[in-house]
């Protein structure tokens, strides 16, 4: 069964993020004013796998190998299985 | 009146995205196979304006002027009142 993925990444509370502190600055170089700027990357993918339970697992588990450091980031992961069957 | 704010980018169809295709090699490295890997980023702020409108024509003025390119990327805006006025 095909399943799709998607992975929300943001920093923790408390973690400075230079590209939303740059986003800032650069809108109030244009004369906009706005405050509490926050960056979120969202990667999603599809992949195969047996059931939700199994992909959950197996998406946390890219999670902590390569996309999130969990030292500075939180992520959430959503599944959402395909209509088509394979 | 506070407004939050959230811009939502994402290449436009046909556009190369060298992120996610970092990301699927190297998940592949990892011996998990993905497909269709999509990037996509979000901006959040929060800023004052006077009704939902106005809030979302600025921050569209905001997109076209420096947060997004729209030769290549296709943007969302999504505009949300605070409770608490001021």
């Amino acid at each position: 069964m095909k399943y799709d993925a998607e992975v929300k990444i943001s920093l923790k509370k408390g973690m400075l993020n230079p590209e939303a502190a740059t986003i800032e600055r650069a809108l109030a170089l244009l004369e906009y004013q706005v405050e509490d700027t926050k960056t979120i990357d969202i990667i999603k993918f599809s992949l195969e796998g047996e059931n939700d339970e199994t992909v959950h697992k197996e998406v946390d588990e890219m999670c902590q190998r390569l996309l999130c450091n969990p030292v500075i980031h939180n992520y959430e992961i959503k599944i959402t299985s395909k209509n088509s069957i394979k």
